[in-house]
């Protein structure tokens, strides 16, 4: 059964930004990370034209193309990046069948309180606080 | 794209208890609640045996049996009834496919952290919250 969890969407473009982070200087490929996360080039292309939208990487063209972090990992926020990726989507569906009570509903904009306590602590911490400690590890256990 | 959001089962469980909360005194009928809210009758049977569990229904047996609240709306946690009814799912799926920085990973505690803020803020309302002030509009939207 469906439950609460996060779009792979955002998940994946957190583990993007982890391996860019773990790999500063370098101009890393789809391929790389495709394949050192086992995930389909397709997804990532999603996931990459998302960080794009969020300046938070810069694309490399050509033969030894790629993309590299734009920013350092101190300056690219957790919760906006999550905020940004899951986008609006409502905690629950009062459409999908039609929720009747709809227009007297105190659970929705408790739900949306609550949805916004996720984002803020979220954006309490930074890509760096993701890598923070672990670097080295990190990047033995992305060898692909 | 399936995105950050409760299972079904909770969204209909709170239903459930908004419906049972402007009906006291009164035993309802799982057909009742089904007809007014347009849900399977399937669907709610696993519901109601979630909120026996946690003790927050009585049932009764029989031609005119069904349900009614076993405290008052007061005494009914929004957050735990949130908690139990989604688990200990994680939020992200490090599993399938398998993510390789799992030893190293300290997104999932930072998560795990996020979930916590969500359920907190929940834990904060009760379900007499959820229907102050709107009790005779949601009769009025539920009557069948």
């Amino acid at each position: 059964m469906k439950h609460m969890q996060l779009k792979r969407y955002t998940d994946f473009s957190l583990r993007v930004l982890i391996y860019l982070g773990i790999h500063p200087d370098e101009v890393i490929s789809i391929n790389e990370i495709a394949r050192a996360y086992d995930i389909s080039r397709n997804h990532l292309l999603k996931v990459v034209i998302g960080l794009q939208e969020q300046q938070l990487i810069e694309t490399h063209r050509g033969k030894h193309g790629g993309m590299q972090l734009a920013k350092s990992p101190d300056d690219i926020n957790v919760g906006e990046v999550v905020k940004y990726m899951e986008g609006s989507s409502p905690i629950v569906n009062c459409r999908e069948p039609f929720c009747p009570i709809l227009p007297a509903c105190n659970l929705n904009a408790v739900l949306r309180e609550a949805q916004q306590s996720f984002i803020h602590t979220l954006q309490t911490y930074t890509l760096a606080d993701l890598l923070d400690g672990k670097e080295e590890q990190l990047v033995e256990l992305l060898r692909a």
